[in-house]
Order: structure tokens, then C-alpha cells, then sequence
């Protein structure tokens, strides 16, 4: 669909742009005129000529209509991790008689930490449930101050409802919390037709912003006026310039906004967003499901020796699919030594991510018959794809 | 000293270098390098091949020597208000049975809001003090858990006297918490030495890192293992890449790593760095000083309607120096618009910083004389320069 606004290196099939979403063209151009024309002529104006100051709330409106949200709901910034601490605490605070947070095994570890150091942190009688991600739904009772979880799980794809979990959740008066960073980019969204609370993303997978791009953190326009937040930093004030010595909120989501913003990761996010202008999200989840579709029944046909471990019905899965198999992680590498790109986790887990921006059938049938042949010769059996490195 | 190693927009004297530092040349180039070489050819293959992952360790080292801290005890990440943040809830856990927070007025708001967050997380019987810069000597008594200030003040460049402050703090059983937002690059400063517990710092002032470089944190490393991490990020994790559903934290400092790091941000800041390689802190100080003296001999006599609001002597002073004048916002306006370009700060400040690594005496004759001509002719005194914009 947008293959031509991606470099994409000489003989390579991306298949881990969930992990990190590939180069897009015009982000270089923009990378470079922020550095030259706007941090290098502008110096200390650029804050306010080059338009710095106000990108967290602008890329937040760029990245709204992506998952269903309003304009001026989201705010860009820091990482993923510290915007799941914000919107915890500030979901926690706004259900003070409760103390369960309800999670589920399929979270992503980060927002595990997370929530284990806030609730260090807060101390007293809260209560850190995790449950297995099927089991969710069951354990949603009035005790429940927050439902905290990821859409899609990183290591099987498999996709929660978000529409029923969040309304069961209200019925039982608890608030949700959804990290979409498997989400945004990957599948429609529409955080405000389910009426979540709050949500969180990152920008590097499928929204190709680069490595380390910033977060976003969502807020229902409704309750953000009622935050107090506990990232207090001065771009949250209401008025940073002022330099009170007494904290007072912005108003709405600019609230969550922290301290000085990433302009050089938040220009090459912008430039990235550039290519979402024209793509309908129901439109790319056609072609993803089209495009998984065919490497599973590809990989099935062709490698009886990997399992599936995602959901086999596309519905019941995100935008992307898992295999497991024991040398899981000498057959990525064996992968891409031959220019097929995917990823590992541990145990056992071999993950590939559709991005039908710059992936088509051909991509699919190629990267398959490779996987097939390093299968069928064990290509993989040999020590520089055995040895482990730190990222795979 | 270094003035070739930059960009300076031609027709400009740059003075606001403690706010955000020019462009190194070398940055641009960097940059390219890592969209290019690293983002576009590597793809997420960059975290191992092209060291991502390892960045905000192996920057944290480069800028240690520069605050007098051994290899090893800097983590880079985040922003400046974030690592205020976790150094400050780490540091109260060292001190359980302490309430006292002990501040000053001189500290930069950002520091003040996010200890106001913090407490309020916490909850208890925490106590905020916030004492006149000159009195915190006279406060630091046992019921002190933690000292926290910033080195130089942003306003008037009034500079703390960090051995004796700490030397005290100690005394008494309190532990010390440093920003070194005016002081890192800008003089030196003997972390290792002093002795201090927890210090943190910004790198786009006098380091030259760019509009949203990381800030750093340093933990003094006989402490660092027993700090539980208030924002327990999977970067902190001790193998993040095991995906383990419980927080174990990692070794030393590398704790204090929260999400992704934002790699574009710390390859320009990295290239940045370069140019510090041989520069003595020492002989920085010397040129600081004989600049800024300088300054203040020239604006005196020839600007008598300004008045100094810096320490008249320069080793009580940071590297800036600040003027106060009811009309400040509009002087510096004027000064701008003829390439002169400080900054002002709320209510009345005129602020201007010294960085010997891109200025020298005729830079400072000249911005003076403009300085002069401006305020003989009250050519401040016009619409343009009147109008208040939202960063200066």
C-alpha cells in the first residue's frame, strides 16, 4: 500500500515491524531540517518559532483518530513504562475505596513493573492480581479499582475485547487502563466508543516513529480535569513559564506531559504519522488478516515442524503470528541471515508482525519458502545462530 | 576554543547556551549516520549491532568525568524530571524513619512539582520544606531525610557550596540530592569527592546534546544495590530479555533505566560529547569566569539602568549572569532581533550564560555595545518586542 514511502534494505522481508516499524523516507529529510534549519538556525527559538513546545499535543492529535480517540485526548512523551505509572496512579485515584489492580499473565512485563513499583510506592493494602488472560473476565468484581491490560499479547497476538472487558469493568464500577502498543497502527481501536478510561501506546512499532520514539497516554476527556498527577512536571503546569513554586495542573491531558520533550525523536515520529494521513485502520486490518491468513496456511503446509501458539481465528488475534518451536531462536537467526526479519521471545517463540504498509503476498510466500528450506536442511544447527545475543 | 566544532548561525552571539546548547557539527552527521546506517539498514537489528542498547551506560561514562564520578555510576535516560523523581523516592527509602524533604526557593520549579507528586503518592506524614537558598545551612538538622537542591540557581546563577552542604547534610544523617542542570559542563564538580548520594542532570545545556536530550542520574555506587526502584521499568530489569512476569532489578545504577531509550536523542547527544574529550573542566571555570567578569564590568558601565542580580564574586557564581530591568522581556526581545540572543525568566530577570567552549572576549564586547545601544535608544520600547511570546 505505502511501499514506496519506507526504505526497506536490498533482499530484505521485514516481518518484525511490531517490534520496530522500519525507515520512513521523509523522516530523514525531517530529521535533518530539525537539526539544521530549526535547532541549528533557530537555537533556543525553536521552542516557539519551530513549533517544539506544542508537538506532544499536536502528534497526540495525529495519533487520535488511529485509535477512535478525540483531538485533544492524547499526549506524547516519555516511554511507555513511565505513561502505564501515570495513568495507574491516576486510574487508582479515582476508585480511592478499592485496592485490587487486575491484570493478566499475557501483560507486558514492563507494565508489571510498573505496577509493582507504584504499588510499592503508594503502599498499603493494594492488591496486584494477575490472572491468566482467558480468566480476565471472571475476576471482575467489585473490588476491582483498575483493569489494567494489553490488547494484543507481544508473545502470542492474541486480542482481548476490549468493547466487552471495559463494559464489564464499568458494571462493576472499575476503571480500565489498555496499553495498545501492539494496537495502535496494527488494528482499529475506538477507545472512546467503549468509553476507556485510559490507554497508553508506543509510536516505534507499527507506527514506525523510530527507535525510542516517544509514548502517548490517552485520558477520557470527562476526567482529566479530576487528575492530580504524580509525574508532576513543569510542562504539566498550567503555566511552566511562570515558574511558580506550587504545582498546578494544565488543563485536560496536557496535564501528563512531564519534562522537556524529545524533539528530535518527536520530528521523525511526525514525518512517520505523514503516511497514516490517507490509510483507513478497517482497510489495514483486511490486509492483515489477508496476509496472516496465508502464512499460516503457508507455514503449516510447508514446516510441520513449528506449532502455532496464536489464536487460529484472525478475530481473536492482533497483527501478528507466533510459532513455537524448541530451537525457536537459532531458526530467527538462520532467518535472517537470509534477509527474513522476525523475532524471538523466550522460551520458545518465534513472532512475525503484518504490516500491510509495505508487506503484499509475495513478501509472505517468499519469507515462507525461505523458513521452509533453513527447516528442512537444519540450516539452523550451526553455532553462530545458537549463540544468544542481548536483543533478538 | 571549540567554536569551529559548531553551528553559529552567522551575525549571532550566543549567550543562552544554559538553556539549550548549539548544534555540534558533528551531530547532524551522527544523526544521518543513525537513520541511514543504523535505523535503515540495520532495522531492529540496530539495538545489538549498532550498540542501542547499551547507549545509556556507555554515555552515562562519557559524561562522569565531566561531574567527577567514576565509570560506571551515570545512567542516562528520561528527562531531567523523571530522574529527580526516582533519585528522590530512592533516597527517602534510605532514610525510612525521616520526614523532612529539605529544599530551597532557588531550586527550579520541575524539582519542587515532582516532590510535591511524590509525597503525595507516598502519602504520610512527609514534610516539604522550602527555605531561602542562604538559610538551607541553618535547616539541615535530624530530622532531615533528604537535601535536595540544584547546584546553580536558574534564575540569578547563585552557586551552593556542594562540599560543605554535603559535609553537613551527612553530619546530621541526611542524604543529598543534586541537580546538576546548570553545572554539568558548565564548572566542576566533584561528585566522587563530596561524597554525594544521588545527583541529576540535563544534557542539552552546556553538553550540547539538543532540544530533548536525555537527562542522567548518578547513585553513588555503595548505595545503588539497595535502592528498590520506585519506577521499576523492564530496562532496569536484571535480563529483560527473559520477559519474567517479577521485577528483579540490575546490577548497579543500570536500576535506575526505566523504558526504551530514545536513540536518536542519544546519538546526537553522544556526537555532542565528542567534542569534551580534551577539555579541562578546570580551564572551562577560568574562561567562564574571565568571560562573565568581563560582561559585568562592560554592562555596568555602559548599561547603569540594569541591576545585577548574580553573586558580585565569580566563585559564588554558575556560569551565567543575571540582570534584572522591569522592561527585561523586552530588552531581550530587542537583543534577539539583533542576533544577540539570552533569555529572560519571570518576573524581571535578563539572563545571559558564558560557555568558553563557542565564545570569547570580542563576543562579549560586541553583545554589549548592542546591549548598550539598545537601551540608550530604548529601542526595546515597540510593539514587536512588548508582546509576549510562550518560551523565551
Amino acid at each position: 500500500m505505502k511501499k514506496q514511502h519506507f526504505h526497506i534494505p536490498d533482499n530484505v522481508i521485514y516481518l518484525d515491524g511490531n517490534s520496530l516499524g522500519p525507515l520512513p523516507k521523509n523522516a530523514s529529510q525531517r530529521l535533518n531540517q530539525t537539526m539544521q534549519d530549526e535547532w541549528g538556525e533557530m537555537l533556543i527559538g525553536g521552542w516557539n518559532k519551530a513549533g517544539w513546545m506544542a508537538q506532544p499535543t499536536k502528534i497526540g492529535d495525529r495519533i487520535a483518530p488511529l485509535v477512535g480517540a478525540a483531538p485533544g485526548t492524547i499526549s506524547v512523551g516519555d516511554t511507555l513504562s513511565i505513561k502505564v505509572y501515570q495513568a495507574l496512579s491516576a486510574a487508582l485515584a479515582l476508585n480511592p475505596d478499592r485496592t485490587v489492580i487486575l491484570s493478566d499473565t499475557g501483560n507486558f512485563p514492563s507494565d508489571l513493573y510498573m505496577a509493582e513499583g507504584l504499588i510499592k510506592t503508594i503502599g498499603g493494602p493494594l492488591e496486584f492480581k494477575t490472572v491468566a488472560p482467558e480468566a480476565v473476565t471472571d475476576h471482575i468484581d467489585d473490588t476491582v479499582a483498575v483493569l489494567m491490560l494489553t490488547e494484543v499479547d507481544y508473545r502470542t497476538g492474541r486480542l482481548h475485547n476490549m468493547k466487552e472487558l471495559t463494559a464489564k469493568a464499568h458494571e462493576y464500577g472499575a476503571c480500565v487502563l489498555w496499553d495498545l502498543a501492539h494496537s495502535a497502527g496494527a488494528l482499529p481501536v475506538h477507545l472512546a466508543d467503549c468509553e476507556v478510561e485510559f490507554a497508553v501506546g508506543c509510536t516505534y512499532k507499527y507506527l514506525n516513529g523510530g527507535p525510542g520514539a516517544p509514548a502517548f497516554i490517552y485520558v477520557r476527556p470527562d476526567l482529566s480535569e479530576q487528575i492530580d498527577p504524580a509525574l508532576a512536571g513543569w510542562l504539566g503546569h498550567e503555566k511552566p513559564f511562570d515558574f511558580a513554586s506550587k504545582y498546578t495542573p494544565a488543563a485536560g491531558v496536557e496535564r501528563m506531559r512531564v519534562g522537556t520533550p524529545a524533539v528530535l525523536q518527536m520530528a521523525a515520529l511526525e514525518a512517520a504519522l505523514d503516511i497514516w494521513d490517507d490509510v483507513s485502520m478497517d482497510e489495514i486490518r483486511t490486509r492483515s488478516i489477508a496476509l496472516s491468513e496465508l502464512f499460516i496456511e503457508r507455514v503449516e503446509s510447508q514446516c510441520p515442524q513449528l506449532s502455532l501458539v496464536s489464536p487460529r481465528d484472525p478475530q481473536q488475534r492482533g497483527s501478528q503470528v507466533s510459532f513455537a518451536f524448541e530451537q525457536g531462536y537459532a531458526v530467527i537467526q538462520a532467518l535472517i541471515s537470509e534477509g527474513v526479519i522476525g523475532d524471538f521471545r523466550a522460551p520458545n517463540i518465534m513472532r512475525f508482525g503484518f504490516t500491510p504498509l509495505y508487506l503484499d503476498e509475495n513478501d509472505i510466500e517468499k519469507a515462507v519458502s525461505i523458513l521452509a528450506d533453513i527447516l528442512r536442511n537444519d540450516t539452523w544447527n550451526a553455532p553462530q545462530f545458537l549463540k544468544r545475543n542481548l536483543v533478538t
